[in-house]
């Protein structure tokens, strides 16, 4: 009773939301159910993930997979599909964005032979769209679609340090964490580093676990000379010079830019 | 009243489609507006194109934008939005196969310095998961969620190549156009060519417009030494040496099968 969109049919009293299209919201819960850590589900599992009873999830996922939105392997188990993906490929920021950058981040990763990562601000994480990565390289945490935590990856403190004010106090007003240790964040502390990164125009963040690592990361501005990402680089701690890679990051940075139309590839006000 | 869940309310004859949830349907409709020729598109442009009236246009992307499916930019046009990019990267076609490839495609743009390309086939045609392009790389028609057609492409004729019997013919029965010159294609001519292509374990493509191009295209394997993905080199026809670029692309394919599980890189039966 309560798949029935507003204003079409008579409402059954109790038995639906008081607005939207409540059969778009469960089919979108769907999709939700997927993740980096459940990538497929069974039905039982996209039942319980999205919150929606088995009858109605099965019927619904045979929708999606119709569409191609969804796919059934070979266990029956449901996966985000490749029709899916085509759509949403055609995305501004990931689309535009990459295509102008992914020249330059080839240069970055052929130079440090490490991890080059290219990441946009959703909310209040970090999304990565690209990363690139040498045979050699060491491992890394995150993963291209993944979210990534603004005040623990180089991206991040760069995505925040040039975010609207409102933004970056309402993310301060949080309890933060550092990631993966789970130890508490001083927002003093993250007053500061935001600072330091909006003074230098890169930001360099140092990671003990899993590995030791160092990122430095700079902004990418568009033609509106507004923040429209950040690059960085991931490199072991042993052996990085950062008075090399800042420079190395910040051209390919400044070259995105240049190539989305900034006039400003430094950033507003700079 | 084609906007209800079958079962849940009365039928009311002749206003709803027989089967499924018209109202998934419709919002599934609306995703499918967009294209790389309209990655972006008003209100009254969305509702044409999906067929969908206006008013429930409107309120089903209301939906989509709500869950961040869809985004609406500053002129109120509605582009694909990066939450259906985040959860859409979890296809395991898109994902698990370029995280193995994309190590060995960028050392073949490195040694190559043009364009490589990672192309899947989905139905009858190929869709391009990854290309990868130098700076200075010639102009290409086709783009990263885009889709190719099959015999007018390198990676397209290995994907028909190897694919099953019956996808074959069901092709090969079509009329055919070689694109962009939309010339017709001899079925007794691509037939002789699929089995080059078999024969040789990669395919030469070269096209005049809009500029001369060779593309070599090898095949990838999966675990289950299945067809799993095309890779390919396409470098402007003057100056291309085929000799030189046949190994390096079918080296990187058979990387690439190796990495994901492929006991036979070179595939079944060879």
């Amino acid at each position: 009773m309560s798949e029935t969109s507003p204003g079409d049919v008579p409402r059954v009293r109790g038995k639906r939301p008081p607005q939207g299209d409540p059969v778009v919201d469960r089919a979108l819960a769907l999709l939700s159910a997927f993740d980096a850590a459940h990538p497929s589900l069974t039905l039982g599992e996209l039942a319980r993930r999205s919150g929606i009873p088995t009858s109605s999830a099965l019927r619904l996922a045979g929708r999606l997979v119709a569409w191609g939105a969804l796919e059934r392997d070979a266990e029956g188990r449901f996966t985000v599909g490749l029709r899916l993906w085509e759509v949403a490929s055609l995305a501004p920021r990931a689309r535009g964005l990459r295509q102008v950058a992914m020249p330059f981040l080839g240069d970055l990763e052929e130079v440090t032979r490490q991890h080059v990562l290219l990441a946009v601000r959703e909310g209040g994480d970090a999304v990565l769209l690209e990363r690139l990565s040498a045979h050699a390289a060491i491992p890394v945490l995150y993963s291209v679609g993944g979210r990534l935590p603004l005040h623990s990856t180089g991206v991040g403190l760069v995505l925040l340090a040039y975010a609207e004010a409102d933004v970056q106090e309402e993310y301060l007003s949080r309890p933060l964490l550092h990631e993966p240790e789970r130890t508490p964040v001083s927002e003093a502390a993250l007053r500061r580093t935001l600072a330091d990164v909006r003074r230098e125009g890169m930001a360099h963040f140092r990671r003990k676990v899993p590995r030791p690592i160092v990122s430095v990361a700079a902004p990418v501005f568009d033609a509106a000379d507004r923040l429209a990402a950040a690059v960085s680089v991931v490199v072991p701690q042993e052996g990085a010079d950062a008075r090399v890679l800042g420079p190395a990051v910040r051209t390919a940075a400044r070259a995105i830019s240049r190539g989305l139309g900034a006039r400003r590839p430094l950033g507003p006000g700079r």
